[in-house]
């Protein structure tokens, strides 16, 4: 595989080219408005994993989007790598604080990018670190170097919960047999500073509605004498945290695994400024859960944010109303052990428990997951580190994500397999965010050291296997 | 007078016809986008005035919409009434919880108005209530019945803080010198319970700004260890009411005024019914500061109301985000000796200071007004309290509103005279919300009843003055 470098300086220009093709296609599968070009996505990657070397490709049809499948089954001694990634994005508003339109892929040079990154919605999140996957196996087939089987499944609802996926997967089981399950979808530390994402966390997300009066009223009169409900709502979210910032749900933390201070010493090891943190998110303090640190607090504990709210009068100049109705939506971010689906429960009782007599209260959830840990005692995990090792030249740090792809504990329970997260973005990279953006040195790294993960995953499971044998 | 029922009954068509008209146009101050609507309206109730017998009408230009101005002298030893009221409406959303166009007036009968309701925004609030003193005038002049002088002025930003009407006051007090201000933009109890209004509101209106990073955030990769801003803004607008439903901004209380307990048993006496007011506004419980009644709480105690409140993601489906901004709009309704100029800054400086260091604050003061006490022993209660007597057979209650018309304490303030305040409309006429209406039997009953009060301040002010001659 000596010939991967030449090969990258020769293709760069038309992997380039490629990506921003398919990142001009707005593929929000949260927005139905977007369905055509959702779809449109799926055939384009259906073409690409063709031209890849795939020798079977199909779009699965399931009760929402269809989910690509690519395979190219070499052998069926050696050892068969399943890759997941998903082709939909994040809705792209607030539309007005992109600096350039979020379809309209460009290049530009940033400080942690002085090769350049490719600024548009799903850049890294997950078209790039997806894509990446796809070049990887082109250079495999087209210079012999795929050392064993393969297979893709890439999906178009992971923005939105993964429902066809958690359809697809237990009625395709033997379709998707693996051996691995490996992933692009996290980030790294930094370009210098490689890491492997060894645990996501769950996820839980709700809509509550407060209604008040049968009718917006005028302030003046009703004024002090009806509940408000969105005086309410701030009342009933407010109180989900404590003055420590605990959540104040009964149960909430019962079963969220208790690090030990061995595994903290470990996790504080990885290089952080708190400084530049603060700078590079322009705020004069961090804030969270007392008696955790940032990193701790965004990775092995639970959180509760609102990710939407809106009620009453929010146009131009004032209105004395009081509005009938107030919204939000909420998202809880779980850790490993904690049940999404009890968790949205306990939501819901307590909420609707705490809300007074004088407004009615409706909650309800929009979709969930689980958290997921990954061992590092596994070949997968050893191969993954010592590919890095050998394109990065270090060796990269195990780190807890606080992000979650809460289809990954459904692989293991379905499948029986480990998943893999070998993630290449930055958490500065935008995601989710306006201006969303990936290294152009990060996406063709990435097409670098995946072929490596290959190579050492296949000659690490041929020896495990002999080794077995042997103590036959 | 005598004729005053047959005058009606011959014009009633031709006076609904004219305030449909009037309502057809959608003249919302708060919305620049109406602003030739506005004008519009003004022009209408400028031909109206000389068509009811003004002998000089004129638009009088402010920095803002301009005020449609009118009078009729007959007699520089008579009285004159300086008539208040407001051509300009609030905006109409939620528009899809109207039953019927807003600007496209209808009459329906409803349980409380059997002789039918014009639904319309502004239909009571003011445009209906404004007209009928139009018509009222047209009446005793055209029948010979106007026993003293009159003067009009109508302003287009009642809804919006009268701004310009605080600048056109101090510098023309000679045009609008007079002896009686008279406003019909209150309500009364009931339709057989007429009743005066003899205290106002003031207000405070703000809008605030929290900000937290600089950008929406992935709320997994930075979820629990930043500041949610639209968490915090919920922490801190709750914050805002203690246990007891008490206002927490130090010394916002220190100037309001504590009424006797025979004045609250006075107010005690209206009658309500709470299973009446719950059932209309269906809710299972009123809310409020404890220690007071639902009528006390919406009149001589003043509050804090959020009317509106966005922030993060609002579309359809799921997002998870950290927004970088949330906002709401505050008012608080205060009571006489409250300065709302002093309680705005109170609120700045209060809010301000809760906020953690975490997110930056703005709060951006909208405008407001003086609360008001009419006093109950002068001839121009007097001669309301008979002219109600005359037309409903019945002596009106005198009761405190919780609306505001911040101006009225500048009418007395700048032109040294007190405000009569005969309201017409009731409180489930929903004004300021979806499907306002204006009765047909109070709309006429309103036109009735003007002129006896018209009759009886000039008799009781002349009496009052030949008794002041004898005194010396």
């Amino acid at each position: 595989m000596n010939n991967i470098k030449s090969y990258l300086k020769e293709n760069k220009k038309q992997f380039l080219h490629e990506l921003i093709e398919l990142l001009k296609i707005p593929s929000i599968s949260a927005d139905s408005a977007y369905k055509k070009e959702v779809l449109n996505t799926a055939d384009f990657i259906l073409k690409s994993l063709k031209k890849a070397g795939c020798s079977h490709v199909e779009l699965c049809e399931t009760p929402g989007y269809p989910i690509v499948y690519g395979e190219k089954i070499i052998d069926k001694n050696l050892p068969t790598i399943l890759v997941y990634g998903h082709y939909d994005v994040q809705p792209a508003d607030p539309i007005d604080l992109w600096h350039s339109p979020p379809f309209e892929p460009i290049i530009k040079e940033t400080e942690i990018h002085p090769d350049g990154a490719i600024f548009a919605r799903g850049a890294c999140d997950d078209k790039g670190q997806m894509y990446m996957h796809v070049k990887a196996l082109e250079y495999m087939t087209s210079t012999g170097n795929l050392p064993c089987n393969v297979k893709f499944m890439i999906e178009g609802e992971e923005e939105i919960g993964s429902e066809s996926l958690s359809w697809f997967v237990p009625r395709n089981k033997e379709k998707l047999a693996n051996d691995v399950i490996l992933i692009s979808d996290t980030g790294m530390i930094a370009n210098d500073i490689p890491s492997i994402t060894t645990g996501l966390r769950g996820l839980s997300y709700v809509e509550v509605e407060v209604t008040g009066p049968n009718r917006d009223l005028h302030s003046g009169l009703y004024g002090g004498a009806v509940a408000n409900p969105i005086n309410i709502l701030t009342k009933m979210i407010a109180s989900l945290h404590d003055e420590n910032n605990h959540i104040t749900i009964p149960s909430f933390y019962d079963k969220v695994e208790d690090l030990s201070i061995e595994e903290r010493v470990e996790m504080a090891k990885a290089p952080f400024s708190l400084e530049e943190y603060q700078s590079a998110l322009d705020i004069n303090d961090v804030y969270g859960e007392k008696g955790y640190s940032t990193n701790e607090r965004n990775s092995i504990r639970p959180t509760l944010d609102v990710n939407g709210i809106w009620g009453g009068y929010t146009g131009e100049g004032a209105k004395t109303v009081i509005a009938s109705k107030a919204y939000a939506k909420i998202s809880m971010r779980l850790v490993p052990n904690q049940d999404w689906k009890e968790i949205t429960e306990l939501f819901k009782n307590h909420f609707e428990s705490i809300a007074p007599k004088s407004v009615k209260v409706k909650v309800t959830p929009h979709h969930g997951g689980q958290g997921y840990v990954t061992p590092i005692d596994t070949i997968a995990y050893k191969a993954a580190s010592k590919a890095y090792e050998t394109t990065f030249g270090k060796t990269p740090i195990p780190q807890r994500s606080g992000g979650s792809i809460p289809i990954v504990s459904l692989f293991e329970k379905e499948l029986k397999s480990k998943t893999i997260l070998m993630g290449f973005g930055l958490n500065s990279d935008a995601i989710h965010s306006p201006n969303e953006h990936f290294g152009v040195w990060n996406y063709l790294k990435g097409i670098e050291t995946i072929p490596y993960f290959y190579k050492y995953f296949t000659e690490l499971y041929i020896l495990e296997l002999n080794t077995k044998r042997f103590n036959y």
